[in-house]
């Protein structure tokens, strides 16, 4: 695996590639890497010649109160892991590689961001949209892969790659979580062992909403209602959200019917955590 | 050379040439060709494998008050000079291809906008700079070739691709003119006979402006009174505006020095033209 810090060779090394017919397979992170990254990075080798990771923290998609400076870096670490997952080139450029200039030229989306994570991270999504158009254009891939532990975030990228016509295929990936049901996050390493053993209760109070869904259950205030009483009843964190919205417009929904999303975000002491659950009835 | 009229379509053809290494130059218009179009085509045909043109009177580029309807179309003319110029594949989009949903993200420029024809054309370069990103998406250029007649255009294009490090050089190519001086434009079939003898003097104004630099003139705005002047005594236009700028920043100049563009626009009774001189100053 080849560590690359600039955005010049990056472009050249994807162009090589692209120009010999090969396909790229491209895993956007901030590092700090989990089973959930690594696992994507799996599904990037199985499917493409080469793969290529990014570790980038990215200001632009954090707000001036959240944790940016403290979000947890470790590098030598990521870079071990990257390469035993298969990454043939780890991309990781510093803020003055992504950002040389003020940008002249400001994205903003519109649409499914006043929802879920969205609707208290004004602008998150704004950084987030830009960061990847510099990225897709350094990187070229055929296959870009993101985890739906953030659901909103695929919702986004799948606005982003048909808005402009990216020539991108946008993979999702399932979850991944830890032995007791806990979704992988690089902000675990927040939660202090009480909060780390109460966590578990979001996703299980997901599987409970899942059971009672699949026993009949249509009712959607009655199910948000199930899954708050789950998390104030089991665990020390203040809920955030818990919405039900159309997937992956992320739109209301009245009725539960075609493909939605079940979200959560529960505020732990120094960790804010978020879990969802998609589901499709006919 | 091959019409195409689908995104899927022209996307498939470049990527299976770009999967052969063939280099693509790419010539945007709005159609209705012209000998400056077409130059821009030989400038393409001269240095690609696969020349590609798009004809797409893009709706988002126009104000409410401006020409879309009616802005001068003839694509039956159009494919056959496109097709002598050595255009390999004529990209033909309706609206509807080019804009199937309403856009989740905006693109909004902030810089070199609010000068020239940017000023008063509020969310011109917006329109210009989304399109830009579709196609350059759908047509995956090396190169991109734009005529410095709207030298504006080509600074904002200089941004875009600046910003988000689109992996594609700008070519500007000089600004082609009738025998008089002239400069081509589609919308030159709007004046009538008198006002095409007198639109000459846009470039003769210029003309007579880069001979008192080259004199040692420096006094910005005695060179602003004196192509004044001669536009108004030998026109019946209405100046838009005279404008010296940096180039491409088009930031304030207070000294001649570097690069500069002298850039006019003079309204017509139907037309408004514009025309502009780049000189560099040690």
């Amino acid at each position: 695996m080849k560590v690359i810090t600039t955005r010049q060779e990056i472009q050249n090394i994807s162009l090589h590639h692209k120009q010999k017919g090969r396909t790229i397979g491209f895993v956007p992170t901030m590092g700090y890497l989990h089973e959930g990254h690594l696992t994507l990075a799996s599904k990037a080798r199985e499917n493409n010649d080469i793969v290529i990771m990014s570790i980038f923290v990215n200001p632009l998609q954090f707000g001036p109160n959240e944790d940016f400076e403290t979000y947890p870096r470790d590098l030598k670490r990521d870079e071990q892991l990257a390469e035993n997952a298969g990454v043939d080139y780890l991309f990781v450029p510093s803020v003055e590689e992504m950002y040389p200039n003020s940008l002249s030229i400001q994205m903003t989306v519109y649409n499914r961001v006043n929802v879920l994570c969205g609707k208290k991270r004004e602008g998150h999504f704004d950084g987030v949209v830009t960061v990847l158009t510099k990225l897709f254009h350094l990187v070229s891939p055929n296959r870009v892969y993101f985890g739906l532990k953030d659901a909103q975030q695929v919702a986004v990228v799948d606005s982003l790659i048909e808005d402009f016509f990216f020539p991108i295929e946008l993979v999702p990936v399932d979850t991944v979580r830890e032995e007791d049901g806990l979704a992988k996050s690089s902000r675990n390493v927040y939660l202090n062992a009480q909060e780390r053993k109460e966590a578990t209760q979001l996703h299980k109070s997901l599987q409970t909403a899942r059971s009672s869904i699949e026993n009949g259950e249509r009712d959607i205030n009655k199910i948000i209602s199930e899954i708050e009483n789950h998390i104030n009843t089991t665990t020390s964190g203040t809920i955030e959200y818990i919405e039900i919205y159309q997937y992956p417009s992320l739109k209301p929904i009245t009725e539960l019917k075609g493909k939605f999303i079940i979200a959560i975000a529960v505020q732990f002491s120094k960790a804010r955590l978020i879990d969802n659950l998609i589901m499709e009835l006919a």
